[in-house]
C-alpha cells in the first residue's frame, strides 16, 4: 500500500480506507469509495481521460489482436513518460482459458499483469458468485413455478465452464422434462447488471425488474416472490473491482464483463469512474473490434448509463489482420474513420509478431495513405511498453496532459478533435423511446456501415418483436426505452463483409429484452445461436 | 498478524509465512507449510489432541442440534481457561444457506464466528473453484464422447445451488439427449480428493484415477485424456484453509466438506493436521449426527487416511432431541457409549434452547442415571463459552493439558480411556482388503448396533455390486481396497430407527465408486435417492 501510495498520489489517502489486500490482488470497495466522494465534494480527485483501446474485427473469434497486450503495455509506456496511466481490463472467463478454448487475458511476454494465474484463474471468484446467484434465482422461479406463481420460467441458467451439450437441455428429466437452455456466465443478464450498476441498491432494483417467466402469459419478474437480500449477499464480493498491477508496476483495475459479441464486453462502469478519480489517464479495454466493443462503450455504456465518453482511442490490428485478406482491408480504416468523426483522437497501433518488424516502413506508408494518424507500432509482447514509449508523444498531446518530453499545453489542433465536439453532444442525446428498431438501423449504419434500407428481417424477427413488446407492456415498460445490444459473431460486422460497400447487409434476426439489466439483445448477422461454446 | 502471534505463541513465527490476508480472513498455504514442516524437523511444532464434536442423530435433517455454536464455544471456554485451543470447521453449503433451506453454519448468538456473513455466503470461492473443476472434467469428457473415447460419461456435474428439477437432466436435447444427474457441489468426488489430498500432487494423481466413463464397457480415466494442470491451477486457492476467528477472538480454520450424509462431512485433512501443530487442543466438527461425522471421521479419516484419532469427544445434542421421542431415544446413549468404548473420552453436551434452564438437574439426572461422564449444559447462543467454561474440568484431564484451575498432570483414571487404548490400535488396523460387504457390515454394526446377519441386500444391490467389482478391475483395482463411504438420511441410523433393538436392519442398496478419492459410495436405509436437494 505505501508502494501504491508512492505511485499515485495523495488520492490514494482515503481510497485506501476502500481497499483490502486479498491475497496477491487488493480488492476494492468502488461503491463505498464513489458514495464518499459524492458526499464529500471537497475531498481532491481527478478527472482522469478515457483512452478506449479495441480492435479491428478479427478474422476469427478465438484469434485476439492482442488488446489487453496493447492496453497493458500503454500504461507502462505513459508512466515511463511520466504520466499518471491506470488501466481497466474485463476478467477473462476462466471456464475458456481452462478449457483451452483461448489463451488468458492478461497480456502477454513483457507487458503483462504480474500474477497473470490469478487473472486467467478466476481472480477471486467474482464470476463464480454471478453464477450462483443467476442460477440461484432459477432455483426460486422453480420454486415459483411448484407453488403454481410461474407456468413458464424464462431466465436461463449459466455456466462458467463451456460444454456444448448444455446448449440444450430438459430438465426434471422422466417427469416435466422442461426444456431449457444454459448460457455462459459472463454472457448473462446477472452479469450486465453487475457491469451497469453503480451501488447495491440498484443492483438489488435490477434484480427486482428481471424476468423470471410468465404465468397465464403475463410476465412475472423476481420482485414478486425473491428476498432480495439472498442475491445481493451473494454478490458482496463480486461487485468488488481487483486491483493488480502490470510486471512494471503500473495499477490495473479488474472487474466484470468480457464477451462483447453476445453481451456487453466493457469493464463495470464503477471501475472506470473509481479510475478516473484517481488518474489522469484511464485506458480501458472493451472488445472484441471496435464494431462490438468501441460501439457498446459509446452507444450503451457512454451514451445511455453516463460513462465517461474516450478522449482517444487506440484500435489494435495485427499486421496480417489488417491487411492480408484484400475483401476485408475495408474494416480498419472503417473503424478508425468512425472513431474519429465521433471527435475521438484515433491511434492505429499495429501489434507485430516475431519476425514482422522489417514490415514496419510499409506499414507506416499505409497508414499515411490512408490519412490516419501517426501509428504506433511494436512488438508488444517481445518489448513490453518500452518499445512504444516514444510514439506517444500524438496521444500525449490529444489528451492534453503534461508528460516528459511534450511541452505543456499543447494542442491536438490539426485533428478535429474539438469541432468534433458539437457532434458528439448530438450524438451523446440518449435514444430511448426511439423505435428500437430505429434504433437498430443507427446501429447498422454508425457501427458497420449498413444504410437502413439495407437492414433486413430475419424471418423470425416480427414474431420476437411483438413478443417483446408485450412482454415490456406486462410489466410496464416500453420496449423502446430498453437499450439494444448486438448479438453477432465477432469475426463480421455485417451478413457479408466480404461484398461490395454497396450490397453489405445486416439481418435483425430476433431479440430477447432483459428487463433487469434494461437491455434488449438483439440477434443479426451470424449470430450465433447460443453463447454455449464447446470445448475446442 | 501480529495479535495472531500473540494469541498463538511461538509457531506463528514461520506459520506467518505461509498466510495471506484475503478481506477479512486470511488464507493459508496448507500444504507448503506441512511441507515445510516435514523438511525442517529442527522446527518446533505442536502435537495437538483433536477433540471430536459431534451429534446425537438429528430428528430431521434440517435441523441442527448446534456444532458449530459447541465447537465455538468449546474454544472461547478452553482459551479463557488458558489452553491453546483452536477449532476446524467445514465450510457450509452456499447454496443451501442462500436457498433458505438451513440457517448458517457459522455458529449462532454469542457462540460465533466473526464475519458469519463470510463463511455462510461462500468464503473465498472455494466451493465454487471445486463445481468449476468437476464440471470442467465432464466438459472433457463430452469432447472425448465426441472425438470416440468414451460412449458413456460416468461423472455427475456438480452445482453448489440446490434445484430439484436438476436431479435427473437430458443435455444436447434435440440430438444425443443424453441423460445426466447433476449432484450438489459439496458432495461431490473433487471434494472428496480436495479433503482428502496431501499435496497438489496427489490431487492430479487422484484426478487423473478418477473415472470419466467407458468405452466398450471398459472404464477409462482422466488421466487417459486431460491435461492435470488445467484442473490444479482452478484449485489453487481451494485448497488453501481459511483462517478466522470466533467473536472472542479464538482461532478457526475453515476448510472444505459439509454432508456427512452422503458425502465425508468432515474438513479436509491437512486443515487438521496444521492446527495440530499449532495448537494444543484441536477442535474439529464432523456432522450430522455420531453415526455420520464420527463415523466417517474414525473410519475413514483416522483409520484409513491417516488423520489423528480423537482424544476426545462431545456429543451435542438437544433436550428435545435426547427425550422426547421414546422411541428414538436409544440412539444418543448408543453414540456416547460407542466412542467411550473406542478409548475415546466422550462428554454429552446439551445445548439449551431459551427457556429450558429449568431443566438442568433433570438433564444432569439422566445422564448420571445412563452412566455418562459429567455432562457439559448450557444456552450456548445465549451465554456463549463462558456458561460451559468452568464445566471443562473432566475434559481438560482427559485432555492431559494444562489450564487455569486444574492441577498439572493430573489424569483421566476412571474413565478407561488409557485400557481402551489397546482396542483402538486393532481398531486403527486399515480394512483395505476385506471384502466390501463384510466391511459395511462392520460398520452397521460398530456404527448403527446392526449385527452382520440384520445387513440386508436390496434387490439392485448384487448387480451394483457386481457393475463396481468390475470397474474397479477394469482400472486395475482391487473394489475391497476403497474405503466405504455410507450414504444415507442423516435422520436415521437404520431401515427402522423406531423399531426394538434385535429387529432393526441395515438394507444395502446399490454403490458407486468413485476410484479417484479412492471411496466407494453405499447407499443405504432410507439414503436419498439424489443428493440434489430441492428449494423448500
Amino acid at each position: 500500500m505505501e508502494l501504491l501510495s508512492a505511485q499515485m498520489g495523495d488520492y490514494m489517502t482515503t481510497f485506501e480506507d476502500f481497499m483490502k489486500p486479498y491475497g496477491l490482488v487488493s480488492k476494492i470497495d468502488a461503491f463505498g469509495y464513489l458514495d464518499y466522494l459524492k458526499t464529500h465534494p471537497e475531498e481532491g480527485r481527478k478527472q482522469g481521460k478515457v483512452v478506449l483501446v479495441t480492435a479491428d474485427t478479427p478474422l476469427k473469434a478465438s484469434r485476439g489482436e492482442g488488446k489487453t497486450t496493447t492496453t497493458i503495455a500503454l500504461i507502462d509506456a505513459l508512466r515511463a513518460r511520466g504520466v499518471d496511466a491506470a488501466a481497466v481490463l474485463r476478467q477473462p472467463s476462466m471456464g475458456i482459458t481452462a478449457a483451452g478454448s483461448k489463451g488468458g487475458a492478461s497480456g502477454g511476454g513483457k507487458a503483462s499483469l504480474a500474477h497473470p494465474e490469478l487473472v486467467d484463474w478466476g481472480l477471486c471468484g467474482e464470476m463464480a458468485a454471478i453464477e450462483n446467484a443467476q442460477n440461484l434465482l432459477v432455483s426460486f422461479a422453480e420454486k415459483a413455478a411448484d407453488e403454481g406463481l410461474l407456468d413458464t420460467i424464462l431466465l436461463p441458467r449459466v455456466s462458467e465452464v463451456p460444454s456444448r451439450s448444455l446448449r440444450q437441455i430438459a430438465v426434471d428429466r422422466g417427469k416435466s422434462n422442461r426444456s431449457e437452455r444454459v448460457v455462459l456466465t459472463p454472457t448473462c443478464e446477472l452479469m450486465q447488471i453487475v457491469v451497469l450498476s453503480r451501488s447495491m441498491d440498484e443492483i438489488a432494483q435490477r434484480v427486482a425488474a428481471m424476468t423470471a417467466g410468465t404465468k397465464d402469459g403475463k410476465p412475472v419478474t423476481f420482485g414478486s416472490f425473491v428476498d432480495l437480500w439472498r442475491i445481493t449477499n451473494m454478490l458482496g464480493g463480486a461487485v468488488q473491482p481487483a486491483y493488480m498491477t502490470t510486471q512494471a508496476g503500473s495499477p490495473v483495475y479488474v472487474h466484470c464483463g468480457p464477451f462483447a459479441n453476445v453481451s456487453l464486453g466493457i469493464p463495470s462502469l464503477v471501475s472506470v469512474e473509481m479510475a478516473c478519480a484517481l488518474h489522469d489517464v484511464v485506458v480501458v479495454e472493451a472488445g472484441y473490434g471496435a464494431d462490438a466493443g468501441a460501439q457498446k462503450w459509446l452507444d450503451i455504456a457512454a451514451r445511455e448509463f453516463g460513462a465517461a465518453w474516450p478522449t482517444a482511442a487506440v484500435v489494435v490490428t495485427r499486421a496480417t489482420t489488417w491487411r492480408d485478406d484484400p475483401a476485408l482491408r475495408w474494416r480498419y480504416p472503417f473503424h478508425i474513420n468512425r472513431l474519429e468523426g465521433l471527435g475521438i483522437a484515433t491511434f492505429p497501433l499495429v501489434n507485430l509478431w516475431e519476425g514482422e518488424d522489417g514490415e514496419i516502413p510499409d506499414l507506416r506508408e499505409t497508414a499515411q495513405q490512408l490519412g490516419f494518424r501517426r501509428p504506433i507500432i511494436g512488438n508488444l509482447f517481445r518489448d513490453g511498453g518500452q518499445v512504444v514509449s516514444d510514439q506517444l508523444n500524438d496521444l500525449i498531446t490529444a489528451l492534453g496532459v503534461t508528460a516528459d518530453g511534450v511541452p505543456a499545453g499543447s494542442l491536438d489542433a490539426e485533428s478535429g478533435a474539438q469541432t468534433a465536439q458539437a457532434q458528439v453532444v448530438q450524438d451523446l442525446q440518449s435514444h430511448q423511446g426511439i423505435d428500437i428498431v430505429d434504433q437498430m438501423r443507427w446501429i447498422a449504419r454508425s457501427a458497420y456501415g449498413v444504410p437502413a434500407e439495407r437492414v433486413l428481417e430475419g424471418p423470425l424477427f416480427a414474431d420476437s418483436l411483438a413478443q417483446a413488446r408485450s412482454l415490456c407492456q406486462g410489466e410496464g415498460l416500453d420496449l423502446n426505452d430498453m437499450v439494444p445490444v448486438a448479438v453477432k459473431s465477432p469475426a463480421t460486422m455485417t451478413d457479408n463483409d466480404n461484398a461490395p460497400e454497396n450490397e453489405r447487409t445486416v439481418t435483425l434476426k430476433k431479440m430477447e429484452v432483459h428487463t433487469g439489466a434494461g437491455l434488449v439483445q438483439v440477434n443479426l448477422t451470424t449470430s450465433l445461436t447460443t453463447p454455449m461454446p464447446k470445448i475446442v
